[in-house]
């Protein structure tokens, strides 16, 4: 028999003590022994819940208690969960977590704490697909080339919305509100910086690199309109935010925006709240994983195969993980050496010279432009919409800032990267 | 240091000797220990090959040598690659293969002689997607609901192109065995019986069902013309070739057959020689899985995986495996008892009364029609194309055999079941 404690017993939590009282058959099956969840812990002890455990407000009861094997840490934010996780570690306990800002910040050092205690996330990144196991088993072969994930499901309940039917961003940024599909507060989820919490652990383990969400770029959706929506349409493009980790000689780019994406690519088909990651590695070439990225049973889903490994008496997996960079030498490649095709939006005055303006300051930096389309609006204004080819971020901030000193541009220029 | 001996040293060997120097660093570091092949076996000494291993076509210089620790059998075929297999079982190595037609018939029996050896197949089934780690491992918490996999390159190919480009399927396999994508005798893959094998060993690890290719229903793709394509187009429709496994009651439902299926589902966007697997948990919904199915590397990639696996220590994994049946007391479902919508074409003679003779024909069997189409077509023929509700596979059967007895029906109905 295995017990667990879990810390924290809201919606991913309380789905995990559901799951293991509905599938206890399988589960006990698979485990090879039966799990027993001996305690929960949570802030309110009379708020009403649906599981049938003991329950206690001490995290400690938890974390000292000889009995409990495997601590399953489910509360959400930085510092007090590590604090926590830490002390489960030391106390010599097997730990799960789903806690992806954790991760973000503290991966390396649990892990070096963890040592060969087993600690395991799976359900941290793209909630129910098994994508951790996949990278770091399914993969092992490969050295991977880069991965690119729809990794944020209320970003991309948006986007495609506004793809699909049409409506500007704020309305149907109200309507997922409405819904449950994003918070009160969204920017986490719409700026790209919960993407971003889960692209550093998916590139943790392709390429034991160390970094904090402070030190990549990341850029959310919200300026997006139907101009740019409609010129993707037309190009063959849709929009996607998308978490981006490549590897690029010895260093390795990460990267969270909005981005083009040919409509052919696999990626491109992973609509409304649904998760998906495409990984390439240099011998299997690219597999995809698709499903749900989040709600409490499908969250739990991953919680629970992590119990069962350990319960199988399954090692701690350091290959492809935290332990060491294996890829040795990796370095975060500068934001400012990144390169990509750029598309962008400027709102101009509808008056001669202003394309020639715009042309110059491109070419000063040496950009070349591949496709522009210029749209009347009103008040003698127009939308004037171009693609580049490849060029380098430096180059495209660059004229950016410049695009912004004519005259007759009316608004900073609106950028989205495109991927092939 | 691991000692491997590789029997059967052609497209997939040969990859698996490369991809073991070409990536030793991560090999190495992901397995914990270096992998060494110690020896090849084959048929042909004289053959010119890309690898620089000893070669002997002696397979027990591998079988009996004690330095050996894994054998990985790539020779293709049933029965030598069955005695080969438990010699080295019983011998107390670990297995890898990735032949799928020697699991279809004797997965059960090898497993048997394992016991608590390593016995491993993720190559066998999806190429390079490590679909069955996700069954075993990421899906561990749930019951299975159903699997729909698009698990032939070849016949996913073909369907790609007849749907993409309005090409017959005479032409198309054509092309197709002129490239390479399908062999000279295709009746394997287009058949359905290499799909049928896949499926036979997913569904074993989902619902440790024992079942033989003989015991399932299986049908190829050899009767689809333009006219379904545009049938399917004109109603949101694509048409692929399934493998599906779908738990009913206390029963199993197992088929390969092509099928109807919404543009909208995930599965329906995998196109050309790319293989997907849809896999329905009772807790985390859907998730897919995508990626190349065959071609050496991608499938080396996978061998590969199973003996990193193995050399880190893995022990064997029993659980949703072939040990024994985990959801207790499911069988096969009577194929009569088998529930769909179905699509049919029928072939008749441009005449009245035809119409209410085909609807007389299923209102007999209690099938009712959801859309009917008629299409003029040369010489006083024309086509009649139509859906039917959801009804029996024996009523549809006995419809069919009651069709082709009216006078006008000119050929025996093509029927295409419909998924959704
Ligand atoms: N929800 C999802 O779909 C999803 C998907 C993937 C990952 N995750 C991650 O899973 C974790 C849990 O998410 P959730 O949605 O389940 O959160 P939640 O519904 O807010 O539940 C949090 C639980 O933790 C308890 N808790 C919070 N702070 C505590 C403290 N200081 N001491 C004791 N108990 C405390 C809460 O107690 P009360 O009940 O008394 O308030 C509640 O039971 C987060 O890290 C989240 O990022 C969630
Ligand atoms: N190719 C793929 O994309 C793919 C994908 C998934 C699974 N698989 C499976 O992987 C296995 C191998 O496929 P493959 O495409 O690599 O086949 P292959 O190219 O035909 O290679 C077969 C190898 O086995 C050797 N061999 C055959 N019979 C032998 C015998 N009786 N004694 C000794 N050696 C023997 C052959 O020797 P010679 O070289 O001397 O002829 C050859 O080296 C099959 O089970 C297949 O179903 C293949």
């Amino acid at each position: 028999m295995i017990k667990i404690g879990i810390i924290g017993v809201g919606t991913v939590g309380e789905s995990v003590a559901q799951i293991l009282e509905a599938n206890r058959d399988i589960i006990t099956a698979r485990a090879g022994k039966e799990i027993v969840v001996k305690k929960g812990v949570v802030r309110n002890l009379s708020k009403p819940r649906n599981i049938n455990i003991p329950l206690t407000t001490d995290a400690d009861e938890v974390l000292d208690d000889p009995e409990i094997d495997i601590v399953v840490e489910l509360m959400g934010g930085v510092e007090e969960p590590y604090r926590v996780v830490q002390k489960a570690l030391q106390n010599g306990k097997a730990v799960v977590t789903a806690n992806k800002a954790l991760l973000a910040y503290h991966r390396y050092e649990l892990q070096e704490t963890a040592g060969d205690i087993p600690f395991e996330f799976e359900a941290s990144v793209a909630g129910g697909i098994p994508i951790i196991k996949s990278l770091r088993e399914g993969l092992s072969a490969n050295h991977i080339e880069s991965i690119k994930g729809i990794i944020n499901g209320t970003a991309n309940y948006i986007l495609t919305k506004m793809m699909n039917e049409g409506v500007d961003f704020a309305p149907v940024l109200k309507e997922a509100q409405e819904l449950g599909y994003a918070e009160a507060d969204p920017t986490f989820d719409i700026g790209g910086f919960d993407a971003a919490h889960k692209l550093l652990i998916l590139a943790s383990i392709a390429y034991g690199i160390d970094a904090k969400p402070e030190d990549i770029l990341i850029e959310g959706i919200e300026q997006i309109t139907q101009d740019d929506i409609s010129f993707a349409k037309e190009f063959g493009y849709t929009i996607k935010l998308l978490g981006i980790a490549k590897k690029v000689g010895e260093c390795v780019e990460l990267r969270v925006h909005p981005a083009l994406v040919p409509q052919s690519e696999m990626i491109a088909k992973v609509d409304g709240v649904m998760n998906g990651i495409s990984v390439i590695g240099d011998k299997v070439g690219e597999t995809m994983y698709y499903g749900p990225g989040a709600g409490g049973n499908a969250t739990a889903s991953a919680v629970i195969s992590d119990i069962i490994a350990i319960a199988r008496g399954g090692k701690a997996s350091p290959m492809l993980g935290f332990k060491r960079a294996l890829e040795s030498g990796l370095k975060l490649l500068n934001r400012d050496e990144i390169v990509s095709k750029y598309y962008l939006r400027l709102e101009v005055a509808d008056k001669p010279g202003v394309l020639s303006a715009v042309s110059k300051v491109m070419g000063e930096q040496n950009i070349s432009i591949e496709t522009m389309l210029q749209k009347p609006g009103k008040d003698g204004k127009a939308t004037l919409l171009l693609a580049t080819h490849i060029c380098k971020e430096s180059a495209m901030q660059e004229a950016i800032n410049k695009l912004q000193t004519i005259e007759s541009v009316k608004e900073r220029p609106v950028m989205i990267r495109m991927e092939s």
